[in-house]
């Protein structure tokens, strides 16, 4: 059997672990000869690929970014869903071209919606869940996560002394366009007194009368730790550049705000992101050396297992007031910025 | 109601977490009064307490060690299991002096038995499991275990650069008496090629052989990650000492040790411990709010809930063949020492 | 002997174990008494102080923030520079009225300056140079310079994977109002291509011309690390947005930014940092136990030493294009935005 | 000009930024060509290089070990200091084989007595001082050093948190055989109670008085740092393993050791290390095109220069009841085993 590994879509701590993990299980295990598609799916388009062996596979579990390059697939999309016929005659080519008798597809939800796809166009994939926001639909968590929410609590560790020493309010931002996620598992471990989420919406009220309130029992400074997708009034501004002007302006407590960008995806993985990235890989070549194909490899409930893609490509797991942090956060007397 | 937390055994990241989590879900969400006793189970007899108050439970979520102390209670055990029914009244009397509705016990097997056998003297107690050897029997997971694997992943990190600068065997001995879960998630995520763990035990033949063929091979150094807990001739030598001198010995590769001993135990938790004693101290004190005593709170296929003491006390949870990531490290080639 | 210690202005990794350094060294070694004074000068005029014994400067050596607490100095220096003599009267009586034999004053290059003031009005002040900035005139070096060097080279470090996955430039700026010496050690540490700091100023057609030619010649991504203090067109404006929407206009390549913000300046210090404000506090207790008043400890070519706060007080140290990492750093073909 | 980069001896954080200092430097500012010699000066002897250009010099900043690979070079001195004209003449007909204009060593003490030897033979050569232990005569710091004191720092702090729960006495043995700088800087940095330093020797009544003393005053537990270097009866025994068990017996405190080991010299530089690095490798390539060879890389008083082999080739430098560090713990109360 020979088997194609590609990662798509944002960078994501723990992808090499992932392919290490389908490449050395489909190599030393199942016998398999596996090639690397290079830049997402558009190598996929040019048959721009590379061969990985046991050795080329060796030194790169904790490695950041990832050794086959990645793509936005939109272009590539777009020719599965055009309706000239030729486009997705042309995907299939490439792909037989390539001799594959499986591909595994490492992305986030776009990339799933893809994977799901090129199943239906009669290709053999299977696909893994990657994406720092943990917002993908059908599996409990996704390698990436862990990490990020290590950058993002060590740095709100830091802004703790930096507020004490002047009695301040910090506003800092964390990655989660539609889900909160990385923003409630940080806030909570990194002890912020507000945590905003997209999903729970907020109450600029709500949020002043606890930063006045903790002030006034004497507590010396207050954190608030922000999702990117949270709506505010204007649109482009960012959401912690908003907070903290309301903050400041709305009960005068000095308050500066922190975005913390890039610094989320990059580096390399936690010890957590690198076991699961391999248990995925693991669970990836074995679905394809069992022949099951239009599935994606999943955690549900602490098990490693699949799930049909059918039924999750492009469905967003959300928090809700009901995940556990968000009830056990309020009985702390955390604020969500809601009543 | 008035209740109680005590922390016992050895110390473990996320114990501060873990009180936090009691404590605040105590005091603001079910109004109860905390007080926190000192140094393990002899603070019960010596009602040697300290109030703890929302204020006084802020700023230790990051911070390693215990603020209530810790002792081994063998003397406290002895007097339990004493065949002098003085003994058990006076633990008793100690209790009610106090005017405890209930009491929280953090800490490994040892305590989860003791908080057991005050459960059998009529004492309200709810068990919280910590360890960072993940070996308490009842949850999937304890606290102080993700810290623990991170410390000694990044280890290993470590001796790749140097193992690879020299053509070197490194063997590297990681925490674990009877189980190795350190060992085998550092292990795998460190990407260690021989991974020893107690519950499987060894054949040096095995290990030799995988040595050499990784030279054989080309392979510029190989690493071997050993819990302390394995078995080995000399019963008072250390594992990492030994199979160092024998491997250096009986295939001549220069092999050099490293014990990682306490530090595995020590500083800040990692995130997502401190978000598993958050959960873990809100439930504990929902259990007593709800009057469910002789209960150990537990993670269970990633949900938090409660065993019966009666149940887990005193037993050990432990790796087994079928463990999925030693499943999968064999399948991608890693060796566990055993055919 | 009494002494007082307060520290004054920023947060700023390495005030504890500066404070620990004066206080250890005063009390062990010349027997002195030591209070501290808390939240900066406005501890002097409400007499807001603490006893500063061995043991209540045990385990502060690691802490970052300051146990003193501290605020900006304005309202203090007014009163200094006020016409009306009386409020100089003010300051000198409740030094006096706290019985001080000497009083060390932690702070930046404003603090330096106030303190220098205070000793024209006859107190015996000494002053520790501490900004993270590194632009205190009259020293080579100030702690918490390395921990911010620390914490901005792992952000750039994170970059590098997440930038070369997607073919992008990524933008960072880092503190530095002033001085770009964070900007030019953690840039010139992280491997940026271009470092862009206030006192060389910047050409943009040079900026543009180093990218284009960079991924002329194949290399996957640049990054840029930029001072927040450098000029742009707009005052209001944060230069890494500007410069991150220039380049991509003006090459068409995807551009990013990161503003790494306050966490440069929180969490505990370096080993480094810790260290020198160890000397340098102990320095300061020397020069107060032989009445070298008006005098600032620096640290000049690695030495532990003096200057006169007449000399060097409100001034600025700044890079220069002589500055030896600039100078390597050019020979490197690395750019630093101008010809 | 064409010019050859080696490193030689024990790994250390920091070479790979050395090498690309040089080759950047040199081909960059000098247009110079460059070659990697492979596995220190074996590969010299059996002409195994690789050219090194500047895309082969990017993305190793920050990685630790050394893409040159290393060895310990006794063989090859053998050969200089070998009565048998023939093995000299060897290895200079090697040398001129691969056309060099100039050849940079990068290593510890015995790699400068072996480039001193090689640069009386006629060989133009420049020595890069490189060790954790900071012990090669002639400069005041050598890069690794810097990133081995982090590392061993951060496992005392560590360590704090263990000896506090249970009132121990911690004992951590640190990388040092002749020079107890690790020790002396990251002890004081991670506020060790007792540090001990080959160079100064020890009384054991003088640990254990202090040991004693502390506990009397009320001090919790106690961390000892030790130097691997120091000497103890049993020579073949670890240190921290003596010491451990004579305080143990003779205070009756429970006492339990750490062997830090390899750790020490792994993983990625500090920045602080990489930018000396990078320093002094340009240094080298600066002196090459100066022709001015037999000399060694230096940072002396915090400036970039160079020394005459001949004036430090195989001399130590050493810790001294001078060494200002010493002397400031001395103030404080720490105590280094000594009257």
């Amino acid at each position: 059997m020979k088997i194609g590994i590609l990662s798509s879509g944002g960078d994501c701590p723990g992808i090499n672990a992932t392919i290490r993990g389908v490449g050395k299980t489909a190599i030393n295990h199942y016998g398999m000869e596996v090639i690397g598609i290079l830049n997402g799916f558009s190598g996929l388009l040019y048959k721009d690929v590379i061969e990985l062996t046991d050795p080329s596979l060796s030194g790169i579990l904790n490695l950041g970014g990832t050794i086959l390059g990645t793509t936005r697939e939109k272009v590539f999309r777009k020719m599965i869903t055009s309706p000239d016929e030729k486009d997705r005659e042309q995907i299939k080519k490439c792909y037989h071209e390539l001799n594959l008798d499986g591909l595994v597809c490492i992305g986030g939800n776009g990339t799933q919606l893809t994977t799901w796809m090129l199943s239906q166009l009669g290709l053999n994939v299977v696909g893994i869940p990657k994406t720092i926001d943990n917002d993908v639909y059908g599996t409990d968590v996704t390698f990436g996560f862990d990490s990020a929410v290590n950058i993002a609590t060590e740095a709100i560790d830091r802004l703790h002394s930096t507020a004490s020493a002047h009695r301040r309010v910090m506003v800092i931002e964390l990655m989660g366009h539609h889900a909160g996620w990385i923003t409630l598992f940080a806030g909570m471990a990194g002890g912020a007194d507000i945590i905003l989420l997209p999903e729970l919406g907020y109450d600029m009220e709500v949020i002043l009368e606890k930063i006045k309130k903790r002030m006034e029992v004497g507590k010396a400074y207050s954190i608030v730790a922000v999702a990117e997708g949270i709506k505010i009034p204007k649109r482009k501004e960012r959401p912690a550049i908003y907070f903290a002007r309301e903050i400041e302006k709305q009960t005068g407590f000095e308050t500066r705000e922190t975005v913390l960008g890039y610094i989320q995806r990059g580096g390399s993985p936690s010890p957590y992101d690198r076991n699961l990235g391999t248990l995925f890989g693991g669970h990836a070549a074995q679905l394809i050396h069992e022949k099951k194909f239009g599935r994606m490899v999943a955690n549900i409930r602490n098990e490693i297992t699949d799930v049909p893609l059918k039924e999750v490509a492009g469905k967003l797991r959300l928090v809700t007031p009901d995940t556990p942090l968000v009830v056990q956060g309020k009985k702390m007397g955390i604020s969500f910025g809601v009543r």
